[in-house]
């Protein structure tokens, strides 16, 4: 699909003005190109100027549509990307839904997963790992507050945004012991036992 | 005490039966070139023979002592080393001595923790990582049965193990959010906030 708008954008007789004209076009050309560059050299080696290159815009393009390198990585990647999806539906059963998303994400592609990306990042850039911890954490923060305090009527929204981030450490800790270090318990663990114990924890920090 | 010991060993008349008969002062060498040769290239990248070689022993006295390079790591510097002390006591109140030990460690010293040297191992070297984090699981595993299951009564040990696991992950996913990525809400909540969330957060783990 990419491929194919970067195509179409070179068609003879208007490309400057298909690409100032194509803004999804671009936008979908952007996500694959970071997608590949991502997964080759890992978040912390790849640059906004990279990207660029292999989608055959401009590094302002990219800017004007992901504003920053974290928040390029979060869309063109499987996992804070899907969390409105997964967070949708009742607030009781929020635990569950994203316990059973993050094992069944972590199951099919650990590798190109952006905890993983995370955890391997700060061992090169400590910066870049916090930049897009950051950014994972205000997005995850604003998503579970939509789903948990729609109204805005959440006693105390600090308090929110710590177990968030006690979730997401969690989650981390886990995608570190299951499939970075990939060892035992929970690495032979089955997944549908491990969603079950993250669920329960996940209860207990969200609401207890 | 480790450069007495050396010194000690190295007097005119008798080094070589001073060396075979002083185990103690062998080890506390040992100890001391280890937690060194660790602070200064990392865990993953520091050798055995690194820490023969400034210890003035062989090689294979440190693994007559230590048996590995996870094990001397582990007895090297403060963490695991001081589990047996700190859960000692009523197994009730296990989780609030961990998390208080846990935060006074790292606010202490999170440069030199174990945990942290962990997440750094791992992306220079996955198989240094599991090894360091399997030893790490083993010996939590053995000091939380030996306090809450003395008698071996716990119903199933599988089930204590998985949760010792998922305690520790906890633990490196904080360890990675507030003293590594440095990243906020974590990052500047107060130590006290901190270990109230987490022994809320292991006593649900350990006993729910």
């Amino acid at each position: 699909m990419a491929e194919g708008a970067a195509k179409g954008s070179e068609e003879p007789g208007s490309p400057p003005r298909r690409r100032r004209r194509d803004p999804e076009g671009h936008r979908a050309a952007i996500l694959d190109a970071a997608r590949h560059a991502f997964g080759e050299r890992g978040y912390a080696r790849t640059t906004l100027r990279d990207i660029a290159g292999r989608a055959g815009v401009t590094h302002g393009l990219i800017t004007r549509h992901f504003s920053s390198k974290e928040r390029l990585f979060l869309a063109a990647v499987p996992g804070n990307r899907d969390l409105e999806q997964v967070a949708a539906g009742d607030p009781a059963t929020l635990p569950d839904r994203i316990a059973d998303a993050f094992v069944r994400r972590m199951e099919t592609d650990a590798v190109g997963d952006p905890l993983v990306a995370l955890v391997r990042s700060a061992a090169s850039d400590e910066r870049a790992a916090a930049d897009l911890l950051s950014a994972m954490q205000e997005h995850s923060a604003a998503v579970y507050r939509s789903v948990l305090s729609p109204d805005g009527t959440a006693a105390r929204d600090d308090d929110l945004d710590a177990r968030v981030a006690l979730v997401g450490s969690l989650m981390i800790g886990v995608a570190f012991s299951r499939y970075i270090a990939r060892t035992d318990p929970l690495a032979s663990m089955p997944p549908e036992q491990l969603t079950a114990h993250l669920a329960r924890m996940l209860r207990h920090i969200l609401f207890d």
